[in-house]
């Protein structure tokens, strides 16, 4: 008998790291540098009993707390979300309209229903190279196509962009592309951030294609780390800054990474066009994410509770970055080019060309037997049939491990690749 | 320009209900009978307080409740729906296995997700008819064909099931059709049960199609009001304590109607190949459910409190749906044939033919301008070219209105009705 699966039943795969994770389980002194968690210990055990006590302490902050609320979201976290964005953009409120505000359960689902709302099977989504991994694993489960653009330090390639575009609009493809998908701040996977100057040039030149694609093309900017910066750099303003953010410009954030991933709240801002669609799709989802959670954010944020719990969680960051930082330098072989980051979860190393640091290679294969678990960088590129897929690349994280776990996890990777570099 | 939405977006409708919502709230004497909220009166605040003081007490059951968790949901969590339906089934294991129980953000999202892992656009799913609006408002957005089958007091029409599964052999469709939903305990929009007896034969009538469907047809089970029982009559096993459920029942079910839909957890007990791949699809949807949310119902299992909840909300139900029951007698015309449930949140009034309840009738509107509000019964019958849709029923709820608005509520409605029956 044959399946009843439907074709997105069929195409949906197990997603790799999920191999890791249980890789990881299965091997107890193994130290994994590969889960993109949080830090268990900066998470805000004690603020959230607090808030909870005082949301629960009486019927009348209780009841709406545990009782539905609007697909939308919270009327007031709504506000305060646009009031906070509007803070982090200097004060800019272009287009940070609580209006257009959907709360939803983590930043993850707002991409998902986005992809439901823009995409037929075939249609094209741009996205950097590397990119999200789980962003790629909803685009094969869906059936839509990437391709994939040049990343550099500063963020995309905009010359290569135009040059994808104008080979798709060369090949009549045009018009199956909805968007470019950027991951702005710090970005999973290489922790490279987006300049405001290349987020502006990425919103001109989609402009520029959409009489030949006839419907608009939009900016996905996905913002998941951005609180997560450590380095006292110049925090740079989002896409919603630019002329023309409100009606192109779909934004998504999340209060998971900076607060607690298990209090799963995230947000989007949309232009009108699709705000309505998306906010139709989750109410079949799932009428709106649980308001206690929602209800315990908007406490967080209007408490202040947030901005200081935030100071703490970049300074661990910081500390355990330092500490990567050290440990690299120290124990890595000197051709290997790494890329810091400012802030977020994650250090990018590159292996000379030939080196293969791929789920088969010798590289992995010896680190997994010195009990030290990195994300190959190959599993971070789309499938997208007009370029290789590199694979001398390696995602490191020093989100979850403790310090002294970090150095240890470093050295070993430095041993292994002593041996193949 | 065209729109750049998918088929998808461009099929997804504002939620008939959202409407119904945006009325009651521009008329604040209105009296609702038709939100689907259960009672704010009920809902577990002192108990939800203590258990969460006791899981963010310390950093050692604190810290993993903020964390990510496993995709599939938390394993205690896991284990304890299990045994409790076990437990509601009187013992029965056959397919109450937690390897396949997979715990999401309420039951709506697992419905959601099982009818991506299972239909594609044109694909067919038998529905009750009337059934719950909102899966059907899932399927128009997806692009599933929905087939209504009879309803009767205890459960489908068996006869015209299988004249419909004939019809659709007959004309070629059998192979598009992938499953049979059922609401099986106090069903919206009708309150009905359905016996054991009729899930049974269902179970066995679909078997008997596979052949020339060509694939499994499976029986989904939506239990979500089973725990909302007041009537103190005989609880009414699943369909997982049939032969053959391991393989073929998608069963869900939901913590949000009993314990808090504020806290929104729900889940399924689905079939092997079914599980995986809804699994991966929940991934991509969000990861899995909110930890801090599953912690705080697996405590609520496991230390008796959820229990303890649930019969005081059953008792509260008990109460208010004998008020609408003696308010009913005493206002509605005769003629109006009333079907009173047992459980749930719902009654069901039928007008005699010939008389719409619809949303543009007069009776409807009437109803407005006497400050009532009821769910046209209409809205909850799927589009099906077979047949017409009757317009001649209302659901009325007893869930969120105190008893001195039921009271009133029915009166007014009363009134309306003896002008036009």
């Amino acid at each position: 008998m044959n399946t009843a699966l439907s074709a997105l039943g069929r195409r949906t795969a197990p997603p790799p790291i999920s191999w890791l994770m249980k890789t990881a389980l299965a091997r107890p002194k193994l130290i994994s540098l590969a889960a993109g968690f949080t830090d268990n210990s900066t998470l805000p055990v004690e603020i959230s009993r607090k808030l909870l006590n005082e949301i629960l302490r009486s019927p009348k902050t209780g009841q709406p707390a545990l009782q539905y609320g609007t697909t939308a979201g919270a009327e007031d976290l709504r506000q305060l979300t646009a009031k906070h964005l509007q803070k982090l953009d200097g004060g800019h409120d272009r287009a940070h309209s609580p209006e257009r505000v959907l709360i939803t359960g983590g930043s993850q689902q707002l991409l998902y229903m986005t992809l439901e709302a823009l995409c037929d099977e075939g249609d094209i989504i741009l996205v950097e190279d590397p990119t999200y991994f789980v962003f790629l694993s909803i685009l094969q489960s869906r059936g839509i196509q990437a391709r994939g653009v040049k990343l550099e330090r500063d963020g995309i390639d905009l010359i290569h962009v135009e040059k994808v575009l104008t080979r798709l609009k060369n090949s009549g493809e045009l018009r199956r592309v909805k968007a470019l998908y950027l991951v702005t701040y710090f970005q999973n996977p290489t922790g490279a951030t987006t300049s405001l100057a290349k987020k502006s040039a990425a919103l001109k030149l989609l402009k520029k294609f959409e009489r030949a694609a006839g419907h608009p093309l939009y900016l996905l900017e996905d913002a998941a780390y951005r609180e997560l910066r450590f380095d006292h750099g110049e925090d740079v303003p989002t896409s919603l800054t630019l002329p023309g953010a409100a009606e192109r410009v779909i934004y998504t954030g999340t209060y998971s990474k900076p607060y607690a991933p298990g209090a799963r709240v995230g947000f989007g801002i949309l232009p009108e066009e699709i705000f309505s669609v998306v906010q139709y799709i989750k109410g079949n989802h799932d009428f709106g994410t649980a308001n206690l959670l929602q209800q315990l954010l908007a406490r967080a944020l209007s408490s202040g509770l947030y901005d200081q719990h935030v100071a703490k969680v970049q300074k661990n960051y910081a500390r355990k970055a330092r500490v990567m930082k050290l440990a690299l330098a120290e124990h890595f072989p000197k051709s290997v080019e790494i890329w810091e980051s400012g802030g977020g979860l994650y250090f990018w190393a590159r292996l000379p060309k030939g080196i293969s640091a791929g789920v088969k290679s010798n590289v992995f294969q010896s680190a997994l037997k010195a009990d030290v678990l990195y994300v190959p960088g190959e599993l971070c590129y789309a499938d997208d049939p007009s370029r290789a897929k590199p694979d001398n690349e390696l995602r490191i994280s020093f989100g979850s491990a403790n310090e002294e776990n970090i150095r240890k996890g470093i050295a070993r990777l430095g041993k292994v690749l002593k041996k193949f570099v």
